[in-house]
């Protein structure tokens, strides 16, 4: 029998405990350097303009200005993540309003403030675009020079069409043929925006050589470094940026947003500037989550088998292209479900408009995807006369199966995660007794519904490095960022698990790298990295103890002989004698590469994101009460089942799971940023909503742990999969209720009143 | 014929030159915390004293005072760096004036000067113990408990006596008997301090978790760690030390002084304390050069060859142990000089006295031991009649010799800077036309005399590592410390010739390490790193050119076939390449451990420092004009002839040469720490006098580069040589000019005209 684990696996106080709730956390807000200046941003107050002309010399003339920036004091250069169409400060149009267009340096904040509205700008204003079907179809250009643009992968473009990506398996005609019956459905979702506590803020720093010292909340600072290496022109070793705390990201702190207007400011000024971002501001020019429309047609055998499945999806990504062509991939990726369905095809648009960039926010793709294929799925179950779990257990895919993309799967536990929701849920009797059917005709009706969702881990690459000291006590540095989710507890359990140390013995600094798949990913660079000091110190010890390395294990801090503890040598001596000996610290590099899996090209036209790295899955089950006459949904009972392979912290799965149901279920209710013809209507947290505590029920959360033993190697993430099927549970569960089906979120008490009503007077 | 270097060997603009002339490098002093409160050190008045009690109630009081602490807050633990002896804050006892008593934080400087002045201490005063002699042989213990005291090397230790270190070769005795001629002189030199323009300075700031990170200008930012993980029991992983800028360092910023108060105080106050070191602190508890004593007795044939030599040394270490057994030894191996002597005797005692702590200063134990058998090398040469030139090529070690510590010889090139001094002074001729002897009784005499000195290089160890960016720029990170020397420019030179960059692709960071080899040092390790850069560069471009590893060679920024410069590819598209199949960037990691040389440990007796690592030799020649009236010496002439073995930057290698040619000026003939009972009398650059721009002749330098086609490998150091002849030379000028034989260091107008004066009566 293996040895049982003893640091991975358990739930020790988080690292960063103690200064979090001591306040003493350093973000971004937080920074002070010597001498620093406030930096501010004026932005385009209208959404589609070309710039004639920009006077500066009203701001630049105010006492206490330092240093006025526009887009004529950056190289002429576009920078983006996969197609380069962007500019840190606008020049020549403006394609939303939000967007930066001059930047001031000031002694304060209000200073700052007045100095924008001193700058004049000269709009010239063109035709909004504000609906992507409409801008799709449009000859009106965002873009006019959108042919000039550098794309890093093989987009399928023209005109406002940033990528269009498409799935095909087999012939969906064919099957459609075969079919017994038809389903076409629409689903739309919206703006949903990441709420996080902090906004977007930084401090830049010139040295007189020109080397820039950038510290920001940002969730990926290599990339921050590199871009602004590119906008900037500047060398890579000239870029130094410091990842400060990070007071919520959940994908919308991903590369610049006004650190190159900070950089520009502190070269002009001769000294640091910091930037805060107003929470106005984030709602008009942060990276929300896509909006989309996806068209559904479904051909079921009437045994409920599903024969073909085609899909239409336009995705608005808004000004620029952003992370937009990726989470459309996504979404085209997951948007089939994951059943088995041997004829697909996907036609994926992400599409430009005159509305703010829309990004990435926790599992991008996943709620819309998932949404629509649901809410479908308990639509087909009903017409048939199924049960909405026997229906999905039939097709759902399995060990062996093949995804439209052409890769193989394994280690599926989709079924697994349904028959234990079903369980925990009392799925039968729940269904009898609630719903819209089995009676209810007061006011306030209650009903169940469930949904399975699927997701990917690791895509991204990352290093790390292990560092014992002289006294035997270790630093360990990882490519990740600690989103607040805890993954620098979980580093050192890791380093704790490979070398027998105990968590106060070690320290773990994070700083960069990608989204948050970071105990999959980053957990196997430290390992590695870990290992070989442990290698090191085994044959240090060998030396030490007359002991073959193979009898030797690294144990309560010490290198153990195996079966005699008590002959043993301490690491910290060990690694005093190996600081001698090499003149420094025992080190040890790791890294960790995602293998992309196998994928069927033919089947694939301009699709970024075909792959599912390690999938993983989960079900959600959702009982709610509804409010007939306001349309209020109460959200009473919430059941998630993950599919987590092996959770090395527990208690920090239960909190991603917790955080990710919340966020889920304000998606489903309550959450959408709204535009007026490309303007934000509602940016401010009175009427943009989240949910709050009464809004919440108590999360029962399961483990599928059928990789425990690996350790691990059997991780599968679980940052973002909790999020993915609430919205669709909750509206199968309010059609449960209420026989009403609503196919576009959020399910606000007016929209779902409105239904109800139309209901009504529809049977009447 | 080997390719000629491109990058080494030249003068490039120092890496540094921009931060340095626009003023905006930030040292010690420079750094500010948010919510940094001063601190200041109350110090001991008193020599030696029992402390009976210390009351800090009335300081504590004090409107703006954070926070008062004493060695009582600190746990029960010594440290040092070969006996641990020392606390940062005194307990029980104080033993010199100056010694740190308690500290006080407050908002501001002088609310923590005033705190200082109502803290009251009870001190009971005890005999003091000023001279080393008296020391050494008194009954009066400074450390009742020495034999507690650790000793991390097998130190000879009796009472007061920190270490006793012997030399014996061959038999004295005997050789005295074959000699001819017997020379018994005593030599004494003085305290000198490093006289930076920086004090010591640092900022402390601890987090709720207890994590400690110190700014500081040490040039041992690693040791700084190590010891106060030590003294504040930390592991050191919660123990972060960033090392500043460095305003002059000199061997005297080495390991902790007021960095644990400074962490003690942030720890009590909850805010980063910074205390900055005033220059009277820094004459009392500064670590300046020893005073010793030297005796020394030779035995010579008639025919100029030495036969014997007895040396006693007395080095005055001051109240704690520090790097006085280390500088102690030094001197000890030095001191029969670079001569054949087969009977070799030296007894090297390191005392404690109540004075301040004497430790390292540029060439520790170099400029005493070169003072006492130079001085002596031209009193045998003039009873002998022979040329003193002559009578040391007669007896000058070459490859081949043996070392008295056992120690075979190679590349010594003494006798070619002996030769080439000379060559370049018309020696005889100028020789023959000053001095005492040749004329010249009116009141200003001209003489010229010559001294040859040694040192060694190396002997410690460091580490380096080389970091690719994707866009082919580098970073070097080393474990070296610049002290304003060019490092960072020398280590940016020697990775451009390893890969074949330009130099302003290249950021270096330097962090620690120990003392001024850093050339010899720091440049193979980090040659060790970009050379493993190199190779995987190599074997990317032999996929992409497709050709052999072999053809390959990195030049011009880029990797290019051998003979073929035209087939190429960038190093910027090679990083790129890199990043995305590694997934980070490209990582070289280099040490360089300095492998101590065979030694005869027969001969040896608790001798820490027998190694001459990679020995270097130095010739330098002083033309000297005395007043006779006023004893006041000008240096007109300095040549200086270093062996070098390759030059990397010559222009740096001018640079060391002639500061450490005006600091040995400054030696000469007006530094020293004047004491009174244990007191600094002269705490204060009014009466503690250094050389000013009119006291230094423009230095003649000439390199002795024997080994310049090895390139790095054929590195010497240079940082610490040139200081060593300097006085002896000088001492050697002074004698030709006045026919007067001065024994004590330094040679002020009062002691050069009472020794005139002295000898006028004497011949009357």
């Amino acid at each position: 029998m293996a040895e049982p684990f003893r640091a991975i696996g358990t739930t020790p106080a988080k690292v960063d405990a103690r200064e979090k709730v001591t306040g003493s956390s350093r973000y971004g807000t937080d920074v002070v350097r010597p001498g620093m200046l406030w930096g501010r941003i004026l932005r385009s107050p209208v959404p589609h303009a070309r710039l004639r002309a920009i006077d500066t010399s009203k701001a630049e003339a105010l006492p206490g200005v330092k240093a006025v920036v526009t887009g004529a004091d950056l190289p002429d250069v576009r920078y983006g993540f996969m197609i380069k169409d962007e500019r840190p400060l606008a020049r020549g149009k403006v394609r939303y309003a939000g967007e930066a267009v001059a930047a001031v340096a000031a002694v304060d904040e209000a200073t700052a403030e007045e100095a924008l509205e001193l700058i004049r700008v000269d709009y010239e204003e063109l035709p909004v675009l504000s609906d992507a079907e409409e801008a799709l179809a449009s000859s009106t250009l965002l873009h006019e020079e959108w042919e000039q643009y550098q794309a890093i992968f093989p987009a399928d473009r023209k005109g406002n069409i940033v990528n269009r990506s498409q799935i095909i398996r087999g012939d969906v005609e064919r099957g459609f043929a075969e079919a017994d019956h038809i389903f076409e459905d629409t689903f739309r979702t919206q703006v949903q925006h990441h709420a996080y506590i902090e906004p977007h803020a930084c401090v830049a720093e010139v040295d007189p050589k020109g080397r820039v010292t950038v510290w920001t909340c940002n969730q990926m600072p290599f990339v921050v470094r590199a871009q602004l290496g590119e906008v900037l022109q500047l060398p890579l070793s000239r870029v130094h940026v410091i990842a400060t705390r990070i007071g919520g990201a959940f994908g919308g702190k991903c590369g610049i947003m006004v650190e190159p207007a900070a950089v520009l400011l502190a070269r002009k000024a001769r000294r640091p500037v910091k930037i805060v971002v107003s929470y106005e501001e984030e709602f008009a020019a942060g990276f929300p989550r896509h909006a989309c429309t996806i068209w559904m047609k479904t051909g079921v055998k009437q045994d409920g088998t599903l024969v073909a499945r085609d899909i239409r999806m336009v995705y608005d990504t808004g000004a620029y292209a952003n992370f937009g062509p990726l989470c459309t991939g996504n979404c085209a990726t997951l948007v089939m479900g994951p059943y088995k369905i041997l004829n697909v095809r996907v036609d994926a648009y992400c599409v430009y408009t005159n509305k703010s960039i829309a990004s990435t926010l926790r599992s991008p793709g996943g709620p819309q995807a998932t949404f629509a294929y649901e809410s479908q799925m308990d639509m087909i179950a009903e017409r048939l006369g199924l049960d909405p779990v026997a229906l999905r257990l039939q097709n759902a895919v399995a060990d062996g199966d093949e995804w439209p993309t052409g890769q193989h799967l394994d280690k599926v536990e989709l079924r697994r995660t349904l028959e234990e929701a079903v369980r925990v849920a009392g799925w039968a009797e729940a269904r009898r007794r609630g719903g819209a059917r089995g009676g209810g005709d007061g006011r306030f009706v209650r009903g169940i519904g469930l949904a399975v969702g699927t997701w990917r881990n690791g895509t991204y690459s990352t290093g790390a490095w292990v560092r014992m000291n002289e006294d035997g006590t270790v630093l360990v540095g990882a490519g990740a960022m600690d989103l607040g989710t805890g993954t620098e507890t979980v580093l050192a359990q890791v380093t704790a698990e490979e070398l027998g140390l105990g968590m106060d013995q070690i320290e773990v600094m994070t700083a960069d790298t990608v989204g948050s798949r970071t105990t999959y990913v980053a957990s196997r660079a430290v390992r590695a990295a870990a290992a070989q000091v442990r290698q090191q110190l085994l044959q240090l010890a060998a030396a030490e103890l007359e002991a073959r390395v193979e009898d030797l294990e690294a144990r309560e801090g010490a290198i153990r002989v195996k079966g005699s503890p008590a002959k043993a040598v301490a690491l910290g001596k060990l690694a005093g004698i190996a600081h001698k000996l090499k003149g420094g610290p025992l080190m040890g590099e790791g890294n960790f590469m995602g293998q992309a899996p196998h994928v069927d090209y033919q089947r694939l036209k301009s699709h970024p994101t075909p792959y599912l790295f390690n999938p993983t899955f989960a079900t959600q089950v959702a009982e709610v009460e509804v409010d007939r006459e306001t349309g209020n949904v109460r959200v009473l009972r919430l059941i998630s089942v993950n599919d987590i392979g092996f959770a090395v912290n527990p208690g920090g799965v239960a909190a991603q799971i917790e955080g990710g149901v919340a966020q889920g279920i304000g998606y489903a209710l309550m959450e959408e940023v709204k535009y007026d013809r490309g303007r934000v209507l509602n940016g401010n947290f009175m009427t943009y909503l989240i949910p709050t505590a009464p809004d919440i029920p108590r999360v029962e959360h399961r483990l599928v742990e059928t990789l425990a033993d690996q350790g691990i190697d059997g991780v599968k993430g679980i940052g973002e999969p909790p999020i993915i099927p609430t919205a669709a549970a909750i509206a199968n569960a309010i059609y449960h209720a209420t026989g009403v089906r609503i196919r576009e979120l959020p399910f606000t008490p007016e929209r779902v009143a409105t239904a109800l009503r139309q209901a009504q007077s529809g049977r009447r």
